[in-house]
């Protein structure tokens, strides 16, 4: 290897990955929970919790950071460095992470499975289709809304007030000119008019249902449970209502499976379901964490978003539908991020840093030490005391 | 096995699958190329052709119908039923068919994978989601759509004409109120209001192209040929003016590689790619086809509809693309639809028939005997006389 | 007056115009029967009717034309010079024409109160506002629209299936970008979502309703009995079910009064109600011609288009509504019009007619004289033979 | 007369009116300056004006009201008491109104054309077309919309950013499905598709630049000079750079004449313009003041709304207009305002008023009194001191 700076990419194909097989066994998964993708991805057959009931449990460890900056503070990467360094202690790890949106990565942030030397591999099958979960959740959440329109389209028996349906459609792409729209133009046999509108599928509801189930039954209730709209007579109206929640949950079986990769030191990774972390839930699958529990001494999983959103909900919401308590927190901070939460300057993504910003400036790094008093408080609050490394 | 007719669904899961190695190693393709979804579904890779490039070709035989009437002849079940029956006879044989759409899955046609003891299996992998490649067609399409309608946005420097684009949006539901739409209302930042609309993504013209590719080279430069509509000086305007192409065989990558299955007696099937019959191509795909020739006595795939479509187009389109020459046609036919095509009688699929279509009456045979004929006719136009199973 | 060729604004201006008092007792309207609208336009009370109810009848005499050119055959100049050359002759006539619309006044048409020396005035007013009845029909017509939305906005009482409505609204300009709307969107107190459009006021029901009537008490009838749509159970909607009759006919309680002007020569002429002649009935109204009845020898008034369609609808709809029978037509047609209807030469409004049809031609004129044949037969199949005369 | 209570609409059609030459000689406005509307409606030429530039002016004085509560205090009631009771003490008075909307007449609110005995009459006319004003508005305003819409559809040479255009179209029906609308659907010849809408014609800005200019040639200018949106490069693009203003004036030509009505005592009202007191100017019109404070000894007229916002558009914007100084001002007030400013009750118009406020309640008066006197202070910044008539 020569002194080049190697791109992400460039790292991650360069790797040595292991068959996922000899991935899964390291971990105490047998190849029979196994349902490869290809040679280095499989998804993890709900017999494998099961299987590994009697383990004892991992070491819960979250990882969360200060307000991010429009660069990212390093979470995804900060998390697989420690499983890494922890496997290399002689320690074994296990991650769960989210998935990364398709939507953001032919934009300009680039991927969210980590970066340079702690990277989960294939990097590209992470950023693109992966095992398909989210073409899955697209799938369910539209057959959804075709079922709303189908039922207007037919009579509105339900006499559902069309103008307060807050169902809206998915896509994986993200596309401006679908944000808001009209549809069921045409003739009379091409529906029914309404103001409607697609959203990236990391903010559907299904997503946040995937990643909050701790089974498929789980899932098919959470489902049923779904309410797109209300009556003339101001009744919710839900997916149950509608018949729409067993095709769903039907779409979503193979989904509701993890999926099991390996960092680019061969350490297991569960990547599974990618709620967005402003305006949904921010964390990896509840069966993730189930499952990665049994399967290591460490399991670190990362929390979207700053420690007043992703780990807000983290303990207030995901680790309520699991029943797992974390051992330990990590709040990730950088010197770059406390000089920008000074409030000195203005930093935005693809352009080159302030100068000044790169000039030593203690006093900048005081000012923005608010916000990490803040966040750490914050965790505090959830009976953790964070570790903080500052990069 | 008692006495009771069970369903299509219980007879594929009764089934006795073997590996997807065990099915590919009897066609000759090694384990070294294949990319494994699950334990019965694999993706072949393009090493596979080059490895068998010297084997001799199978006999390839077509399979064409009289015009459909709305209960479907049984192209598909006779390919099957062929293919199996093949193997009885110590003859290989692999298949080569569309993969169905996942849109009329819901509705009450039911799937497309054979039916009885002649399916391929696992069914519902095949009704579903498979290996993820109309996922990928949609996402692709959905792209170059999401690049117009931003280049619109930002200042439309190619002077596209927005009334004159047919590039539409594709999603894998059938659902009627996105067949007519219009985009880009809202704010200034949510894009440029104009008509649009969403098919099938059997219909996608990404669909037709991966049907038709010869490889991932072929396939990206179609893709870039693709005219999205004109400038307001009439000049077409392609993907690749609006520089689409490049991501969007990024995203068919995979989508590519045929996907490996068997039947319910353990024959081999590459189902890949599925354009619709009636306003695509209705054929599978070219790539499929190139890699099947060279593992089997006979080769067996279907083109999609009556003579007067699907075969027309394997002739004129898809022989041109992939430069094979069938050696053999089957045009299927049923008693039932002779009698229908008499045009004495109304069916309607889900309906029971008119009593009187069960009686004996051959008048209405002879009647519907010209539709026959006439399909007779245009296979043999292409230098074949076709062979007529009467069922 | 030199012999520079004035344009027809010009001839028009410099006319010697009488006080409407004057030309209206010239025709045996007293004073306390007219409303004045300036000084040279007067609306004319129901009263005169009755006042003049025993006078003896004028002879009753339609204007229609062969096929119409896109550059018109004059069958208003017609009506017009005649008028006059009967007053020359000392035999008093009175003109009964409809109001030209004003959408197209801006556009290349030009007005359609005759021309030259043949001409209604004062030309602006005629092609403007005149009294003001467009514009209470258009009035009239949006505000059963608006009452339709209403009604479907305030939960849709009657179940009117929206997708049927096939009321739309009208407006007096020629906008392109009105023809296909959706109306309804925004927030939920601005309506329910639905296709919609506008036509030109000259196509509306209303305009035809307007020109059908005997008197406000008729007009009060049959706008009750228009209908805007079906509900779900196919039962028609009409404006009596909306409770909006009423409150149009209070609309109109003025426009239903016909105008009185005069041409340049002083004759009177009633301009009254305006329905297209394409796609309406063409022809001017009932109450004006049943006052213009008792007030001259002759009672001369056009028939829009060609007398396949103005004299169809004249005989067919206007002479039974308003129970007269027309003691002679008059079938305009030109040269130039014969010429065009040989069928061998393209003639564009605003464009110089072909050389070729400049020079002398019979053979042309032969040829269309089929068109003119075909006329003759119409006209006569109602017991009127035609009289032709040829410019 | 019994002591029955009679309606406005009773009282209005039982009063005996003059001709309206009668009422205008009153005022010194001689019968060739008139252009009769009906027997009772006039609109006055241009050359009025001219004729009597050499009278003494009158006393110019302005009614204006406390904040408005939803019953309406009564500014045009006692504005035509207080021209009357002049009149009756053997001063010659002139009232300058504004013409009411149509789109609330057929509301719950009632016509705008004074009440009881105080009333301008024919009632009817002034609530529903009169000489066609507003049409003429409306129809101005829509000529310019379709215009910029055509622009759009042959080419947009100006290069105007259809997002930001700000002109939308009118219409004087209150319809809440076309506040929100896409215009510009169908075919390629239908125009280009975007988000516009409709206000009620009063809001109108031409309705605005009819009431401000002070001749068809100022007007003419004033039209020119709308901006109706910006083109790409931010440049703004007026009604001029599209050539609509000359014929938008053309339009506007009878429109720009005041029209000239009478109260029930017969005193002389002009009657002009009517822009919407809360989103426009809310005065009657400069034409009609310098008209009127030619005319008589007192001048009075009526700004909309409560002295924050018709007074101070008065002062600021009609008299800077105008050039006309008020001499005094009213500001009217009721003692059911003074409660209902108390902030202690919620009155709606169409239902009965809170019992408790029928009650005598001083310090219900006392506290409303604030609104009051703020509003005294705001005519007192403008140099009048308000004479305050509490009801």
């Amino acid at each position: 290897m020569t002194d080049t700076i190697l791109t992400d990419l460039e790292i991650g194909r360069a790797a040595h990955l292991l068959p996922i097989e000899e991935v899964a066994a390291w971990a105490g998964i047998a190849a029979e929970h196994l349902e490869p993708y290809g040679r280095y991805i499989a998804k993890v057959s709900p017999t494998a919790r099961e299987a590994l009931a009697d383990r004892a449990p991992a070491k819960y460890v979250v990882i969360t950071a200060v307000t991010p900056t429009p660069l990212g503070e390093g979470k995804t990467t900060t998390a697989v460095g420690l499983a890494q360094g922890l496997s290399l202690l002689g320690q074994r790890s296990m991650l769960s992470l989210r998935q990364p949106s398709l939507g953001p990565t032919f934009g300009i942030k680039g991927g969210a499975a980590g970066a340079g030397y702690s990277q989960v591999v294939p990097m590209e099958a992470v950023n693109l289709h992966l095992t398909g979960d989210f073409h899955a959740v697209t799938s369910a959440h539209n057959l959804l809304t075709a079922m709303v329109d189908n039922h207007l389209h037919h009579g509105n028996e339900l006499g559902i007030d069309a103008r307060t349906i807050a169902w809206r459609r998915v896509l994986d792409v993200n596309d401006r000119a679908l944000r808001n729209i009209v549809v069921g133009l045409g003739e009379r046999m091409d529906g029914v008019p309404r103001q409607a509108g697609f959203d990236i599928t990391a903010a559907s509801e299904v997503m946040v249902i995937l990643s909050l189930s701790t089974s498929l039954r789980d899932l098919r209730e959470r489902l049923g449970r779904i309410v797109v709209g209300f009556t003339y007579a101001g009744r919710p109206v839900t997916a149950e209502d509608l018949k729409a929640a067993g095709a769903m949950a039907v779409m979503l079986r193979d989904a509701i499976k993890p999926n099991l990769l390996q960092t680019l030191e061969n350490t297991p990774a569960l990547i599974h379901a990618g709620p967005f972390g402003n305006i949904a839930t921010g964390n990896s699958s509840v069966v993730a964490d189930l499952l990665g529990i049994r399967t290591a001494d460490f399991l670190l999983t990362e929390a979207g978003f700053g420690a007043d959103m992703g780990a807000e909900r983290f303990f207030n919401v995901k680790c309520r539908a699991s029943g797992l308590q974390p051992d330990a927190a990590v709040l990730v901070v950088t010197v770059r991020a406390l000089k920008t939460h000074s409030g000195r300057y203005q930093v935005v993504a693809g352009r080159a840093l302030p100068p000044e910003m790169l000039e030593e400036n203690p006093e900048d790094v005081r000012l923005g030490g608010s916000n990490l008093k803040r966040h750490i408080e914050i965790v505090r609050r959830f009976g953790v005391s964070p570790w903080v490394p500052i990069k």
